[in-house]
């Protein structure tokens, strides 16, 4: 059972020790999940040459793998990274951007889901194909419902031996067994680019400072939701709002967090 | 005559079919065109790869090429997209970014023009620089009104067989007869970077659900620029006022459209 | 002696003459320095194509040149127009973001220090790094106070015969005679990602309009500095921050400049 106090143990833990995250993201993501670290009190760094990428992720905290933009040297990079990141035993999140959309999206995907990611964050069109169940959503943008997707992320977790979130309406975090639902947030927030991109740089930040994932992927999950709540209630649309989470994650409280973090564990959501 | 009913009629189209809009566009507007199609109700997505543009094209509704930051990679891809969405009969738009500030940026341009675009968007010294009658502008930024390029527009879309489209204070767009004069937006709005951008990726999201592509590129631009004027009623700056603008990209209703969509037709403007 | 009226009288200048500055610069930090030199009245651009970058800073004002996402093509371009402002004779300012991180960073800042930039502007982890005095900071954030860096940015300036910035709680700039210190701005702004960046962006626009750099530089981070105060007194978090400072660089009249720029000169700060 992951309580509102867990997440804000976690939550606590990423603002004082201010993880390094590497991030190897795409260009839309870059500014929204760099914001977002250092909102939620993170240290980010972008670094995506093959010339640095192994040699920052040496000194990284957590590295973040995203392939919404792909290009040949960049997924050079991510391998290169991914290497550093499991050799040193730091966590390292893969985000399927668009997975199923294009046979080299996808073929890049399975590949670095063969390095057993610690933590895959995805919405429920990325899970299913990157489970092999499904074709992929429309572009980047899920055609499903999370729940759609609880079988495949739970095989996804036993697979990797890691750790499955899929983000919708609500989100669900699995590691094979436990299914944790994560409620919250505000359907605006889908009309925000890169959200989830920056849930998964949450994710990496969280998942340095706790070493239980299923709880620190939670947590970031929580956290975002429960900032994504707090700032559409003044955000009249999704301009607005995106501005107005990175607000709230900079400035919630204990108090915030209590009242903000919803979560409910259980076998099936 | 294509009038504020139209606008609004194109506009609820966007927001019900969702248009998946495919954008090959350059880094500093990958943001605010991704979040303006979101805003807006299409579904954005960013690929460049020359691995990938052309099997994402196949699932697109429109295609988007902007030369904003060019690379010779992303040139092939763009050739790619251009080429399958002319093939498969959907939208592309270009958008000639710089074009006359160096001989790399105008050839590019070009070569492009030369695959037909669907519609051509651009300031008055792009559209200039593009048909030849001009060396172009200050970097990315116009030297010139709009006005200065009515025949300029005229003769590129009967060179391409498509829609022109020039912005600026008023905005212009013909199809080599007809010139629609679209008027509004805010002074202030050409003080944030990649406003244009974002326009040309409207422009794809209403050609993609409108088969009159004078029709959808006027709608498109009078949508922007009704929410430009309503967001610059209470924005400070122009920081305030790009969030703004998308805020009410999401929020505006028929009410707002048959108020702030201000168009006139006519043989010059 | 630099005084608020020189800030005023070099900040009008940019307004006035709308210098067009050359920004090969990372991802992350394309949108706000765009933004940041359109709000303050200058006119950006990003060009980094190795196919053009050297034609473009030959119809440049300014050159800025920002290493925080690098790879080899881009090297070669900011080589490039690093030579073509030089042999111009129009100002080049270095940002050396993360130098010290990887080995690839250290030695692609140091030959760009070869090039003797006009001004360098970087935190003052990254100022030590540049100079060989220590290993760098946390990534891309500063492990050090701005005044740790004071020696290491004099005998960078007689190095390179220009001007180095050291930013941080307070700004110290030097020629390495003279130091001076620019005092405002606010903690928060720490927590939005690219806004040193930006900072170069702003020295590159001030450079291009004023010849004595020492003032240009001083100037341009007691404007932004000033901008950041006012914006803090109404911003919740560092998301409004950010655009409230854009709204700022728009907005300030000499008033708030006379009361906003906080200036001290002095052989130590």
């Amino acid at each position: 059972m992951i309580s509102p106090l867990d997440v804000w143990t976690t939550f606590s833990a990423v603002r004082e020790r201010g993880p390094l995250v590497h991030n190897i993201t795409n260009y839309v993501a870059m500014d929204l999940s760099a914001n977002a670290l250092l909102a939620a009190g993170a240290s980010p760094a972008m670094v995506h040459a093959q010339e640095e990428a192994a040699d920052f992720a040496r000194i990284a905290d957590a590295v973040v793998i995203n392939i919404g933009t792909l290009s040949p040297p960049w997924v050079e990079a991510m391998h290169d990274a991914a290497a550093v990141a499991a050799e040193r035993g730091i966590p390292w999140i893969l985000d399927p951007v668009g997975v199923g959309a294009t046979p080299y999206r996808t073929k890049t995907a399975a590949a670095l889901l063969d390095r057993s990611p610690t933590v895959v964050r995805g919405n429920a069109s990325e899970i299913l194909a990157l489970a092999g169940t499904a074709q992929g959503g429309k572009g980047v943008d899920s055609a499903h419902e999370a729940t759609d997707a609880v079988d495949a992320a739970r095989e996804l977790a036993v697979r990797t031996g890691g750790v499955v979130a899929v983000t919708g309406a609500a989100d669900l975090v699995t590691d094979g067994r436990t299914v944790v639902t994560v409620h919250g947030g505000h359907p605006m927030m889908s009309r925000i680019t890169a959200l989830g991109c920056a849930a998964s740089a949450l994710v990496g930040a969280f998942a340095a400072v706790e070493p239980d994932r299923l709880k620190a992927t939670a947590a970031a999950l929580a956290v975002l939701g429960a900032a994504g709540e707090r700032a559409a209630t003044d955000s009249p649309g999704p301009g607005t709002l995106r501005l107005r989470i990175l607000d709230e994650l900079h400035a919630m409280d204990e108090r915030a967090i209590q009242v903000g973090a919803h979560l409910t564990d259980g076998e099936s959501p």
